[in-house]
């Protein structure tokens, strides 16, 4: 499959262009690095994108921005950034990116845990993810020809480990990967996929 | 208890202050009508709102705009009403009005059963819902001496009859009004209540 990974320059999507690049062509997508670049913010930077690359069998995001942060802290910034970019970037990297789709393909995004197991200081993140795998849900009732499913990762230890945090809970990139490789080569369609079930 | 109801005018609102108004003093706002009017997609009107009312017991929003569409149909401006109105309005409700609740005061949100249980065409209302559930659980977390919850109402019988469809899976108004009852006099916090399950 020709597989579009955006975000693959971070935690994730490194070990998600590791694992695929055995069996598929992938092509990867950063904000600031690699093959091409993206702000998911901007519907003109994702049309632009797809116009680049032209025609996939798989778009994978392991991307969106969304801040900690206390709920009497948080800004109206911080809900904003958590709305354009971690959600409604990936909105529509759906809306603009299944134009852009062989047929039968499909589409993953990122959720998280922490929109169904918060955590305090997650409210924004809770938030978009929440909000996401409802999307999610909603529209693959009415998305034919295509897959479209989130993969909702716990903690990853590699991050855990940078951020000084214990890490037993976490698990490991590789293992997060493998969820995100079920949902490319497999049937799901209005999934949210637990990277437990997966690993 | 002093209780602030937003969408007092609208047909789950009218059957709350049914309910409540015999055990309760009822401020009634709606978006044109009502005791006070607020424009929920407004920080300012807000917390105008607010700063007229004073102190309350408890704040109920049976309101939020978000619009059903074909998934094809759905125009930029279908996502943000969703997200400005009936995601940030609500979640602005909270923001603004845990300053103004007495101690041990609630405030209780309307998300839907669509954001667990979408149908062909509610998609922005599912996101802006699954948001919603995700931002009461997160936020629940944090805050101290109040409650917050979701009621999530299934199709109202007087809607449904409204618009010319078969009412028989609906709920009258009067049974979803004993939800938001159960919220404010009750204990829950965090919760997305289905009301199914209190009627």
């Amino acid at each position: 499959m020709r597989v579009l990974v955006i975000g693959a320059t971070g935690t994730i999507g490194k070990a998600v262009v590791e694992l695929l690049q055995k069996d598929h062509e992938i092509i990867k997508v950063g904000s600031r690095n690699g093959d091409y670049k993206v702000d998911l913010s901007s519907q003109e930077s994702i049309l632009s994108l797809f116009y680049k690359v032209g025609k996939v069998d798989a778009v994978i995001s392991t991307a969106g921005l969304a801040n900690f942060g206390k709920f009497t802290e948080l800004k109206d910034e911080d809900y904003s950034l958590a709305l354009n970019n971690k959600l409604m970037g990936q909105v529509n990297l759906v809306r603009i990116g299944k134009n852009f789709l062989n047929n039968g393909g499909s589409i993953t995004l990122t959720s998280g845990l922490l929109g169904r197991e918060p955590i305090p200081g997650s409210t924004v993140v809770s938030m978009a993810n929440g909000g996401l795998e409802s999307f999610v849900r909603a529209s693959a009732l009415e998305l034919q020809g295509m897959r479209v499913n989130a993969v909702s990762p716990v903690f990853v230890k590699e991050t855990m480990e940078m951020m000084g945090m214990d890490s037993s809970t976490g698990m490991t990139a590789a293992d997060v990967a493998k969820t995100y490789k079920a949902a490319i080569e497999g049937e799901f369609h209005g999934e949210t996929m637990d990277v437990r079930k997966f690993s």
